[in-house]
């Protein structure tokens, strides 16, 4: 089923211990994008600049991804740099220009109108409600994204969003700062009322946890050797789980579950090399391989 | 089959932000004993002084506990004191008093020389080497824990004991250390060459990690609301692990996968109250569920 995701597509600078890049296309819609891609048809709603050039709309095509929503405006793309401690998990923000995306308003082109799977990214919960008013009908899933900014800033207004959301998917210390409890299973229970039903919690070398009415679920990351830039893992994460489901038309525990790990298939291969690198040579058939390695990770019988 | 387990028996003082114990039994073998108790018979060699009293040794009384290496000598027990910050992760060390410890000199009874599965709490690492030239034949399988302080000031005399080892099971800091790498993955592959062929790694609330030559097997923590004492926790993984193995008579990856998830499950239960009080009043019953709870966190299907 149709797959919208609405975010920020950016041209990042990215320096870890395993080397640097000046300028590589990112943002959270474009990791989402391409990482649903390998499950789904996305519709990508965007703003760039007039330095997103046809080179860096490259990635986007040859793939399931619709990129009419796109919007190409004057002045330049999102622009962010940042810097990576040695354990990778720390990173200093070196650089902040959000140029064309501080006047960021998502208009869904008609087309758009009837996803079914809605994936908001991290922007302005104000602008996260005002795409799922221009949604027709009622979506089968609406995931969010959020950071310790609308946290922070505008409470109020995430509260708002968050009731219409369905899963709401953030990291630890997100969780812990939304709900004042260093605990992460509290919280989900402050959120169900009357907020998203479902919680996931990336926790980036950690894996992630999904917390539901029913219960719990765990996931391990990858245990990787060599991880080389986490940019975007969490958004591709996202885009694999999402991708997951609207590929499957299913949002039961069982495909949740499927999600979560396909989810952290994309996030695993997305960290291995800087940017984008990994994810635009992945094939389906190494996504089910890892999928495969994941069951080997954590399975056991009693 | 017979298990050995040989190191500290303490008392502690504990602060948490769930409350305060003044003086509760502790130390590693004694939780590790009470928590390998549950699958298997167990042998206990530690030291004790004057102030340990009947009262103090009922814990070990009705369950399959042998304490005649429980040597009582002049002096007093080894005491410690800590206090666990409000994440329950970081804790500060109020006091250490070695006491009677700072004597130690495991002498194993004639009866227990033939244990088969033998695991070697946190001591100096050349009293864990004394311990296995004390043993007759071959163990099936030999276990050792470790801390900062060995592997800072006695590393030669570590990396011999290790020599000695099938499975070494530390935290997740220590493997750092030991490795002088961030990376969990890589230091397994130095360590195997020519020390043990496992390495279990204890990440607190991010479960444990165990990796050996084939592979690599993750399970999570279990999520509890209200944790309230992590003291002891990792040395009811490593019994639950130990006793587990001990009690199957089995050292395959299949065992190890289960013997990690009962570890888990003794761990979980540790830190739901202070010091031993969940561990004293629980059931095999219990134990047997939580393990299903395990299944039901974790499991999946592609």
């Amino acid at each position: 089923m149709s797959l919208l995701v609405v975010g920020s597509v950016a041209f990042d600078a990215i320096e870890s211990p395993h080397g640097k890049v000046e300028r590589t296309l990112g943002g959270a819609a474009t990791y989402f994008a391409v990482a649903a891609s390998f499950f789904t048809r996305v519709n990508l709603v965007g703003i760039v600049g007039e330095d997103f050039s046809d080179r860096d709309a490259a990635v986007f095509r040859g793939r399931k991804i619709d990129t009419d929503g796109l919007e190409r405006t004057p002045g330049k793309t999102f622009f962010w740099a940042g810097r990576y401690s040695q354990d990778l998990n720390d990173r200093v923000t070196l650089a902040t220009e959000l140029n064309v995306f501080a006047n960021f308003n998502p208009r869904l082109p008609e087309k758009y109108r009837s996803s079914k799977y809605i994936f908001l990214a991290n922007i302005d919960p104000k602008l996260q409600r005002s795409v799922l008013h221009q949604v027709n009908g009622r979506p089968r899933l609406v995931a969010l994204d959020t950071m310790n900014y609308w946290i922070e800033r505008t409470p109020a207004d995430l509260r708002e969003t968050l009731r219409h959301a369905n899963v709401l998917m953030i990291n630890d210390s997100e969780t812990r700062q939304l709900s004042s409890q260093h605990n992460l299973l509290r919280p989900a229970r402050q959120l169900f009322h009357p907020g998203p039903k479902t919680l996931i919690i990336k926790r980036g070398e950690h894996g992630a946890m999904m917390v539901h009415r029913d219960g719990v679920f765990c996931v391990p990351a990858f245990p990787l050797e060599e991880p080389h830039d986490p940019t975007g893992a969490g958004d591709s994460f996202a885009g694999g789980f999402m991708g997951y489901l609207a590929g499957c038309g299913s949002a039961k525990d069982a495909a949740l579950r499927r999600a979560m790990v396909y989810g952290s298939v994309m996030g695993s291969f997305a960290v291995e090399r800087f940017g984008l690198d990994r994810l635009r040579h992945l094939t389906r058939r190494e996504i089910n391989q890892r999928a495969r390695l994941f069951e080997r990770l954590t399975r056991f019988t009693l």
